[in-house]
């Protein structure tokens, strides 16, 4: 299924599915159908595959005059990020595509060499915000704003100590994710400051359910500033795959369900560009996951929010 | 006033008020006083001082025997972090006491300059753990297990770009936190593996609200394993002081009702301390801050859990 958090002007946000350019709304289609459906998304991934296997039953018994009651066109939505509101922090992976890893080493303070482990950081629930936004650039902190795609994963099943073999049970699914990072905000080393400022977690513009993904290791990542391309690779380049993540995140944290993953970036960052970029404010930077879709945001001064 | 979370055997978690060696329990009191009360402590901060006053006015008029009706010995109650589940990362304070940046050069990676700036990193919500718990030790990933005696500050009235002058309004109250460190699980230089694995933030074990400490940059911080005295220090030594942290984490990060920010520890480290020393199964640590109480864990094998 593709799944959104949306809203119709200021009303608060809902869960629904998006059905050739149109949204149905999962609390009413439940409510039309005499069943019972979350109006949210943290309440729909804890139904896990259960949930979406009732969602689909519903929508394929109902009739087209159930489904037009219960929708709305997909262009008179205002789009969310997917989980507005993650019940923890969002875990990223940093250094996990070789050429970022090379050209990271060249112009931040990282190393040349491969890690031997995953990178794990995290971005605080504050810095999510969804495709259409802001990205808030405050410019007593950082003149270095970059941009980062990224596949994100959403955790379905929570769990510790997941085995390489079973970790895909465990994903519910996957949307994008744009890794905001202010190169010069790092403290003592450490990347929440650079990583985790509000907006800095840009996602959506949809969910999508794992079974819509053949492959997720082979998607296409590509993102655009201002039109012109600056990073174009494919999720088959990542050091540690997603089974390698899931395993190794849950030896060390409990994962919960709607858990977010944000996989890692490739080559291409403004930091690692000669001369080097950055982003600014009016600049237009848009993150797209094959399968998934295309996540865009501008840059606006702090000043000007 | 003096807050808890708390338990009977194994019934869920309730807020609960000590007052001698009693806890009244929240809820209960404001329905023999026919008025409300919430049953868990996030509700109780989202409240604010308001809270806290309703609660005293209730407590105040209330008959001995009203107040036995809602009571029970604190002996009988079990006692769980104050925030067993926070709504994000709890945010560290790293390097914020002088002799602990210089023990910290001696033996971590980190620079013996001090730092110009708050070092700020972040621990899952899945980190907490209560008062006499059991603090996970996975061999697996660590030899390096060490202990970090600190005062936490609860945030009652969230906000951004909050002043220096204005910070302390938005202290809710403190607790004690041990912040837990894997020294030998940094990756990349990141932190959040070495502070984040589950149980790796004891807090507890009640939160004080801010009118009952009249200084909190006057405040005795001791740490014991097995009754040896390993830190002995006061909040008087931070480098940044409460203001100064509230005033900068609100500058990059929003900051909520009922976020923890555990200020940093002082010198005595195990991992500064020369041999070096790190806890290993059945060690007992108490990590106590003067007004606030004594904070008691027990580490234990992962393999016995």
């Amino acid at each position: 299924m593709k799944l959104v958090t949306y809203r119709i002007n200021h009303t608060p946000a809902r869960l629904g599915f998006i059905e050739e350019q149109m949204i149905i709304d999962a609390e009413k289609l439940g409510h039309i159908k005499q069943s019972l459906l979350p109006d949210n998304m943290l309440d729909f991934i804890d139904l896990g595959i259960d949930g979406i296997n009732h969602a689909v039953r519903l929508i394929n018994t109902a009739t087209k005059e159930e489904l037009e009651e219960c929708s709305i066109p997909l262009a008179n939505a205002t789009l969310l990020a997917p989980i507005p509101r993650p019940r923890k922090n969002i875990f990223g992976i940093g250094l996990n595509y070789t050429e970022h890893v090379a050209e990271s080493a060249r112009t931040l303070d990282t190393s040349k060499e491969l890690p031997q482990e995953p990178v794990i950081f995290s971005k605080p629930t504050t810095a999510v915000t969804g495709p259409e936004t802001n990205i808030i650039h405050n410019q007593k902190i950082t003149k270095q704003l970059d941009w980062e795609v990224e596949l994100a994963v959403i955790i379905g099943k929570g769990g510790k100590n997941i085995s390489r073999e079973n970790a895909m049970d465990h994903v519910y699914g996957y949307t994008v994710i744009n890794d905001i990072s202010a190169r010069d905000c790092r403290r003592a080393g450490q990347w929440i400051v650079s990583k985790g400022q509000d907006t800095f977690a840009p996602m959506g513009p949809i969910l999508v359910t794992r079974d819509e993904i053949a492959d997720p290791h082979n998607l296409n990542l590509r993102l655009t500033v201002n039109g012109v391309e600056k990073q174009n690779s494919n999720t088959k380049f990542m050091l540690f795959n997603i089974n390698d993540l899931v395993h190794d995140l849950s030896t060390v944290f409990t994962l919960d369900a709607a858990d977010i993953i944000a996989t890692g970036t490739p080559a291409g960052v403004g930091a690692g560009r000669s001369p080097q970029e950055f982003m600014w404010p009016g600049d237009v930077v848009e993150a797209t996951v094959e399968g998934i879709g295309t996540l865009r945001n501008t840059v606006v001064d702090s000043e000007e929010v």
